[in-house]
């Protein structure tokens, strides 16, 4: 397992993301990053906070990216938000 | 105007919290928070890359807080994601 872990977050429940996460912190990963565009960027934030609150205080909020990126076919895309949330394991 | 400026981001259209960060930028604001919470922290993303964009890159983001607090009445709590995010305008 690498040290930096990586969770896209979609539209499956959050307890999905939150399972992946724990897995990657368990199995080795020091960072896991949940990425997420659009709408599921609240989901993303809610996978986070239970992540943390699950692994009970081991593990803080590293950098938090917000961007935007472009998203469709060429002549028909749109800008849609994203968002970038690290967890780091603590020491 | 104070020199840090709120923005409680809810269900009104986006645009509604654009024109009002965008304000309190223009009226002398050095920094603007958005705060949101539940499904509102993706409007609050969206929000501001949007201000961004619309003010042209003189302001960057600074802190991004995320977090959690309680909701409901007593006994009928429940648990509800939070996001803070700080825009600063550029010098």
């Amino acid at each position: 397992m690498s040290e930096v872990g990586t969770v896209f977050v979609g539209n499956k429940p959050v307890s999905s993301y939150v399972l992946a996460a724990v897995t990657q912190f368990t199995s080795g990963s020091k960072r896991v990053v949940l990425k997420a565009r659009g709408r599921a960027i609240s989901r993303a934030v809610d996978a986070a906070e239970l992540v943390r609150r699950f692994l009970g205080g081991k593990v803080d909020y590293g950098n938090i990216k917000i961007g935007s990126e472009k998203v469709g076919e060429p002549g028909k895309e749109r800008t849609v938000s994203t968002i970038e949330i690290e967890l780091v394991k603590k020491e």
